[in-house]
């Protein structure tokens, strides 16, 4: 048998360059010819889509937080079984953007409806599957959501109209997750220009993940 | 500030005759001229009837029953938020067709998601909101299966398809629920003809819940 995959994550406020990163690093893994998967929930995966239209359309703002909580656990665990547990059975390298994290950070601490319960919820639904790293690119909010401010090609939804309180008390709840699991998490300050944010992440990916390769 | 009103469920396997016994429960309260409100997951909310039709997709053959499970508790949470907890402060009678007690039973024992799982997502959905009362409509699956297939009003949904022996898990776990809740739960014997099924119904509710109207 095949060995697994490795699951890495990653995480971060609004604005603060997880997407643009994951591309670099996709391209990086590409030039080195290891096989991977890069993703995020919902992942074009046709039943998580439909969950996470629900979440996000600007109408719904009579959402109970629970209902929301349940329906981020819910599109997870599809997009789990359908993409991310496949291709790490398959050997393969799965970087995905958000995860769990995301959801203790913004449901239950951003949001107060307890850490420990969503994380109760989250346990359902992923099973023992949990990342092997996670990067947590920390940026000021106000930075952050200046960056998206300037960035016209972005789409706002719901959740970016969120004060700037509430994507402070993210930065609070991401510090937090990171103090609690200090080997799965690194940190890295993405305040800085992207490149080097990116450097810094391929860095340890060859130290800690792709020393076999 | 005015009571809390009583908050009762009811629970059985397809065909049991559930809704019509509710029907005709509805009559006798509105006779009694007895506040009440009658409802049933997604029960018309917007947000829950989008989660429902996610879930009752033929299309969705591929849904992991973790998603369904998880689904299920963020019809219910909503459902709760928006129907069930607002009628209950204002001290009306809420009937409600099928609760937590569907999921324990459907997800937790007959899919085999483990029913203290299942009660974690459900404990999560509903908070501190449990029923007062609970009638469970008992029925041989047979019995009930053939009453189905003899409605031709009634939709056939995806859930309707399983197997006779999914049905035959679905009364071991209730009555599983049953032992565990024997304060909170009535069992009715379902395949007598509804009316006495109802007026046996009633007669619990004069005694356990209506003394004071």
């Amino acid at each position: 048998m095949e060995q697994q995959g490795f699951f890495i994550t990653l995480e971060g406020g609004d604005g603060s360059g997880k997407t643009t990163v994951l591309g670099r690093v996709a391209a990086y893994l590409q030039n080195r010819s290891i096989p991977y998967v890069i993703t995020r929930e919902p992942g074009g995966i046709e039943i998580a889509e439909k969950i996470r239209s629900i979440i996000l359309d600007p109408a719904h703002t009579a959402m109970d937080a629970r209902t929301e909580a349940l329906l981020y656990a819910a599109s997870r665990s599809q997009h789990l079984a359908e993409v991310v547990e496949p291709a790490l059975e398959r050997g393969m390298t799965v970087l995905c953007d958000r995860f769990v994290d995301s959801s203790l950070v913004y449901q239950g601490y951003a949001r107060g409806l307890g850490m420990e319960e969503v994380w109760s919820i989250n346990q359902f639904a992923i099973g023992n599957r949990m990342p092997d790293l996670t990067f947590y690119l920390d940026i000021d909010p106000e930075v952050g959501l200046a960056r998206i401010a300037a960035n016209q090609n972005r789409e706002v939804n719901r959740l970016d109209m969120e004060s700037l309180a509430f994507h402070r008390k993210v930065r609070e709840g991401y510090r937090m997750v990171v103090d609690a699991n200090p080997q799965r998490m690194v940190v890295l300050d993405a305040a800085r220009p992207l490149h080097i944010v990116e450097q810094e992440l391929i860095r340890t990916l060859e130290e800690r993940v792709l020393k076999g390769f």
